[in-house]
């Protein structure tokens, strides 16, 4: 055993986990699924191959777990950034903001997380509508408590899930157009689909845009 | 040969390969891709195994021409649904509803289409993309439309492409959440992000709300 190896023995657990999982990250992100080799991750992370099966498990495992984490992270930035006292059009705004800054600074994370799972299927895409199920619950509360404060009808109390569910569908599908469109900055896509869910493309025409409220 | 055999030998070829992707996308959407068998095809088409080898190549050529049927026919049936010499809003009502309306009666396509084409991954998840793009420059034109009659600001007339994105996940993540929720009427899913898109939450939560204008 090299001293190298000794050195890096004594780190604790969690630590060599997250260069494990950093490492992976990144990997799979530029390589694919498929193409990502366990040699690279190693090689990325300066852990060996064998305590990376010791620790996460197979190829796959690692995956599964990278997904896990950076579905973790957006969802405690999304949730992080909402400020519940807020009024309704803030909070929507702050989760917004949150769910592009997260993307727009984790472009790999989003990578995995989204593209890659995706196009993986299987275990995988489950972890996905997992974590898609849980924006949607996220964002139908919010709904919920906007639509019982002001008194919204019943008809339209009844739609919430539906439109969260619109609403993460259209997040989602907005950040991968971000992908290939980097030099947009952040606060202009949030802008962009708060104005389009807020305002309606009906108001945008005329001319009324929503801007958040000066703290 | 057996009589039977040789009088379905008499139907056309695009009879026979319409019998075929129907029974495929039957089998598939009620399966799945890995798990459909081509014996099942077979027998609910009422085609030889070889026929089909002979005629759509393998499983994998198979499903490939089940996703692009399935998304041209989605494709022209909100095309044709749009009238180009009606209002913007109405435009965008017109393709909504088509959209929906042929979700809500081919529901079998939208499995094979979406959730299947999704979680196989590969070639399948880019013809997917493919027909995304197609979808996304259609509501782009109509954005842009509208947007240049109506002498929108350059930087919001900047924002089309990426709203058109926003809106195609939107109709996707919703025509989703629809499947587990048949019960829902077509026309009342497609008003809820017609309303969403057109009028804004801000509007909805004032009780604002999109109808279509009176024919």
């Amino acid at each position: 055993m090299s001293v190298e190896d000794r050195r890096v023995k004594r780190l604790p657990r969690e630590v060599r986990e997250k260069q494990i999982l950093d490492a992976a990250v990144r990997v799979f992100s530029e390589h694919g699924y498929h193409n990502a080799s366990m040699d690279e991750i190693s090689e990325v992370a300066g852990v060996s191959k064998p305590m990376i099966y010791a620790y996460l498990g197979s190829k796959e495992d690692l995956f599964a777990a990278c997904i896990q984490r950076e579905a973790n992270l957006l969802m405690e930035a999304i949730v992080s950034g909402i400020d519940a006292d807020a009024p309704p059009d803030m909070q929507l705004w702050m989760g917004l903001r949150s769910f592009f800054e997260f993307v727009g600074s984790n472009k790999q994370s989003w990578r995995v997380l989204h593209r890659q799972a995706i196009s993986q299927g299987g275990p995988f895409s489950e972890e996905l509508l997992a974590m898609r199920s849980r924006a949607i619950n996220l964002v139908d509360a919010l709904l919920v408590r906007t639509a019982t404060k002001r008194g919204m009808d019943e008809h339209t109390q009844k739609s919430t899930e539906a439109m969260a569910a619109a609403l993460v569908g259209a997040s989602e599908s907005l950040a991968d157009w971000w992908l290939d469109h980097p030099a947009v900055p952040t606060r202009a896509v949030a802008s962009w689909l708060m104005n389009l869910v807020w305002m309606g493309f009906g108001d945008l025409v005329e001319g009324n845009v929503w801007t958040p409220a000066e703290h």
